[in-house]
């Protein structure tokens, strides 16, 4: 295999890959849904490793149950229990993986940037599981899916996206993957939070009621410790989905958010498995969205 | 599947589970305890998630084993190494592996209660391994599976279960059970330790020695740090099965513990593997009594 | 099987082990690494289960690619997530998962001896995955392996060992091994980090570079609070294999380290991926032995 096709066989982010790319994954995901294979669905005798230097719940548990179904062995490692304790470098733990054979690495890191290098070294595919402040490409395909199956097309959907974007892989992931299929993204932030960077309008909490798709991220108060914005309360009452701010969705448009949810912040306990959210629907999606993204990489 | 169907495939207790839906389930055992399949026993495909909100080696492992000798895919979950430490609630969590697709749940649960209020919402089958200070059905299930496989039947037995009965799970599944099969149930415990809302006799240690099945709690004496029976001597001076008191049981009878064993606090460590003790029995007897358990949730 | 049967099938280490068995394990693994099945090599139904009372994390993964490779099931423990903090004892741990069924045991242990103790006891083949400060011969045979595939005859071969000989399963496997080839081994190390007891010559650092396989060891600091090499520069400019040193070495010889290496204390970061050093086939060569040792162990 040469580089380049190695390369193409990863999947680092979504701000780089042709819309052509993101459409074949979001087509075969939707096979993988209609066929819903338990096991042995093709990849048997391959080895994937789920490599999560930062602890994770969901995602690694989708990614395990994808590989799972498309009949992978899989090999899980989490920093906690681990060498890396050990001063051992995380470059050192994946040229380890890759030594032993796995054919597939996934991968979530803290440090922004180290999962572009790790992909210039490391000579199997690699799968973005979470990358610093940068992207999380399988979370926004997944929303992206299931926008689709919600709305039919991306284009000209009105999509926004509430709370801490400064420090959100997936508020990037989805801003640069949206746009390439026609739909306008907004963004509702206090000031601390937003990324100055990113080319993308911000709008008040009332205007963000009013998209299509109401997007919530999760706020992580412990890195806000200064400013008027922390405590709980004061988050809520300014940038939360209350009970109330729900009542002034429009009928048509759909609540997401890309969990794990602190009820009674960002979003009201209630309203999480209100009709109009799709936040369980995003983790049931994000099966078929892993297999389609491991398939690839194992192709 | 309707509300109801779902709820005959569950295991949350014995207390409310038929005698002959218990006895079916101690004969499927039996079944699986001849046929030693070591896995592809029918259930290939189907995914069972084991949440462990608490502690454990051998009830989670011999539920993994069990499992895979059915030859489903196993999902492992520990709240330590998880974003339950986020703060993610349990029931969040346990909706987030059913969204993905898992056909059955494994759990173990600190407070009580919160099982069967899970079990009201959660469209899965859901197997009880450790509901707080409740039930823990399958351990009860493989204690009478010994008692069977030694005396043939458990009615007109006598069963002593002694130790800290106030804390046990164990010793409430066990008392609920074995009565429907005509056994006769006593408890031998400091005051302390006495759970006086159960219907059952308190006897003396010298009265306890003299049943059919003499079964050792393990005590957690952190927990009571208070009164006389605060030193592991002092406990076992007590309530210990000492290599003294064990010359005293019957020759017919049996020694019985669900582990882990404190050596030489509640029984000596020479009487773990004494000729009458069937503590690795029980463990040996958890393997196929969790395949028919599992297979009855999958059926 | 009876007793000595059983023991043939265990590898507890390597010091009493024939050159002939020793042999046929690097033998069977050059069968594998040659038939590169990825699963399901003839073990399918079978239980291996690994049980690390020590952190580790490429020795690990390496014995659980090589027993699903083998198409076995595995269990994983760890000392952290288990009751063995509620003070379970290593033996009913042990024997927990022996009643349960499972077929070969994989076990590393802090404190030496208790192995040999365990192997009395337990009635499955047990592998050695590391026994305190006494022997780690898997590491060694795939040492033994990665020499031979280099120099295509350990007889005569000059092997120099560095470092913390003292506290080093890893030297003293190699060191009763190679000998039985023929193998010339040497020592280095500071006086603190010596082991008297062994009968192996010890070396200056200029001395060890002459050698046809310089072999670092990874040095723990923290045990060695007092005396002059208590700090990490100090230890690498006496002890390191630096830049400067490595030019010192014959053209065909070659570097080893049983890793994870500290990068810059006892070998310098820019020399673990260099021409000379075999590091990372190492532990690719570690797949193969260990599918050969549980191979034999599940026969």
């Amino acid at each position: 295999m040469t580089l380049a096709q190695l390369k193409e066989r990863s999947l680092l982010g979504l701000k780089d890959l042709d819309k052509e790319e993101i459409e074949s994954i979001l087509e075969r995901a939707a096979y993988w849904e209609k066929h819903p294979v338990k096991v042995h669905g093709g990849q048997q005798g391959k080895f994937a490793a789920n490599m999560f230097f930062e602890n994770s719940t969901r995602t690694r548990f989708s990614f395990e149950v994808a590989e799972k179904r498309l009949g992978a062995e899989v090999i899980n490692f989490s920093a906690a229990a681990s060498s890396v304790e050990k001063g051992e470098s995380i470059y050192d733990t994946v040229r380890t993986l890759e030594s032993m054979g796995i054919d597939v690495g996934v991968i979530r890191l803290k440090p922004t940037g180290l999962l572009a290098e790790l992909a210039e070294k490391i000579k199997v595919p690699l799968v973005n599981a979470g990358d610093g402040n940068n992207e999380h490409p399988t979370q926004a395909l997944l929303d992206m899916y299931t926008m689709r199956k919600q709305f039919g097309s991306l284009s000209g959907l009105n999509v926004s996206i509430v709370g801490d974007i400064l420090h959100s892989r997936v508020a990037r992931s989805n801003l640069w993957a949206l746009r390439k299929f026609g739909a306008n993204v907004s963004f509702c932030a206090p000031d601390n939070m937003q990324a100055k960077e990113l080319d993308a309008p911000y709008i008040s909490m009332d205007e963000a009621l009013k998209a299509d798709v109401v997007m919530m991220l999760r706020v992580q108060l412990e890195r806000h410790e200064s400013g008027m914005l922390n405590s709980a309360e004061a988050y809520r009452e300014q940038y939360g989905l209350t009970a109330e701010r729900a009542q002034r969705i429009a009928p048509h448009a759909i609540i997401m958010h890309p969990a794990p949810v602190n009820r009674n912040v960002e979003i009201d306990g209630d309203l999480v498995e209100h009709p109009q959210s799709r936040i369980f629907p995003q983790m049931e999606n994000g099966v078929p969205i892993r297999m389609a993204v491991i398939e690839r990489a194992l192709s």
